[in-house]
């Protein structure tokens, strides 16, 4: 804990680990780290794949080093075992690059469990946080559910679209139009970027959260300072650190961590309560219905 | 109520819209209708926008028609209004094909609550059993979250690729590799579609699930005669009917509504007690830490 504290990366590293896997002093190191917590900002980063998600990002961090921030970065990747391969040599070619950066890269897979992905990237920003990385970085595979997910327990989302492939269409369908503080079209300077921009602006321009627009390519490097800039600005403006933000994603984590504990609680008495398994085969056998034995597990478990 | 029972379409609408937005009398419709239940066998369709599910749904239908199914689908839709919009004329179209053919249709909008989707998919999926449908098909966004859902209140789940658009890696960053029992590559005369049948039959020919995966034409009907059969012969097994399957439907539906009224409940508490308001500020000044604030909460609602 004093190692982590001082910033040792592999007192640090081997917090992550207990703290993702739940190991046995997952909750004591976590309830030691909470009140040295505060300082860090978050970003979200997600797209499609190929858009270029890791690419903007390590030409970003140079900028936020200028700027003063110290950076470390967490990729969250889905759990299947078929595309954690694909992803592995992007893992690898970012680690490479941001070890000479001295930022800190780490991968988190997703999880089955409700808010299972944010319960992780939540603790392990705190770990960050104590360890006295100012900025962390979480990007994740645009992939629907995780990326709302994410977006609710960062500062800010970024969303990168790029000309190619049809992206857009896909992002509008998996919701990512809805999350974002700052939509980036990468790959500015291919064909298509300017229609995907105008179509980007008139679809989500005008929403509530009057997002920013903007273009830029990772590959030559123009626009990337301005989006760095821009968060960074976003970053210190008030509203997106403590306040109310900070509450509705401390509300939501409690929600969360008591949830995920009635969860075990119900697993385990359809596994072992024969009470309960008499209930299902009954229903089973149209003997009871599922919405009257959900009122009686209800009275069952809650005071 | 009655007329439900016996297959009258407008109290069957009536029904369906009570349930779906938890009306009132949802509770007691789907208490009565429960034990009429048990002979609608349910398919999923999923996949990528523009990939052609509609279309391979609409060639299907006749099929099974002439096996002797009397068929209802279930479109489910993103919640979104962006994407609504795009996706309206699609179901207008649908809908007139199927009026023609004596299928009824529904679209249901996907939710944020836990299990929101499965929970409307699941319950309108009794109705229509009730009603007399037979054959239930579902259609999904492939978007996803909501797609693993409903793979698990189906029977069977079909994945649907098309050879354009780079949809197969889009699908495994999706997760949609691992809920299919059956995978159609639709428009399987345009180019590519034989690297794509290959590339897929690479991927997932082997896990232990042994998805079917077959070439079809919804446009030229090419190969959907072969999708129809083969989809009903593994249907009349007996696998994926009653036992296990649904069993494990079963607990998950139990699980989902006892931690949706839990969710309700610590929402509730959040907002209007005022000794958890109290919690959640000394959270916010370091004075407390949110993983004894979990406890804590959770010993106050669990027995």
């Amino acid at each position: 804990m004093r190692g982590l504290l001082k910033g040792d990366r592999r007192s640090l590293a081997r917090a992550i680990s207990i703290v993702d896997d739940e190991g046995p002093d997952s909750h004591t190191i976590l309830r030691q780290v909470f009140k040295k917590t505060g300082n860090a900002r978050t970003l979200g980063f997600t797209g499609a794949g190929g858009v270029g998600k890791s690419s903007l990002i390590e030409r970003v961090v140079p900028i936020f080093q200028e700027l003063g921030y110290k950076i470390a970065i967490i990729a969250v990747d889905p759990t299947s075992p078929i595309t954690g391969g694909a992803i592995l040599g992007d893992r690898v070619r970012m680690q490479t690059i941001m070890d000479d950066q001295k930022v800190f890269v780490r991968s988190l897979a997703s999880r089955g469990a409700i808010g299972g992905i944010s319960k992780s990237v939540r603790n392990v920003i705190r770990l960050l946080d104590a360890a006295g990385y100012t900025l962390v970085i979480v990007e994740s595979v645009g992939a629907g559910q995780v990326d709302v997910q994410i977006s609710e327990v960062v500062n800010l989302t970024v969303v990168v679209f790029s000309p190619q492939s049809g992206d857009s269409i896909q992002a509008i369908k998996a919701g990512l139009t809805e999350i974002g503080d700052m939509y980036v079209i990468n790959k500015g300077d291919l064909e298509g970027s300017t229609s995907l921009y105008n179509s980007i602006v008139d679809l989500i321009g005008n929403t509530p959260r009057k997002p920013s627009i903007m273009k830029a390519s990772a590959k030559s490097g123009k626009g990337v300072k301005e989006v760095a800039i821009n968060l960074d600005k976003l970053l210190r403006l008030k509203g997106y650190h403590r306040t109310d933000l900070e509450k509705k994603i401390l509300e939501a984590e409690l929600k969360d961590m008591v949830l995920n504990k009635v969860e075990g609680k119900i697993s385990a008495m359809l596994r072992e309560d024969n009470r309960y398994r008499i209930i299902v085969e009954k229903i089973l056998n149209k003997e009871l219905d599922p919405y009257l034995a959900a009122d009686q597990l209800e009275a069952a478990i809650l005071r």
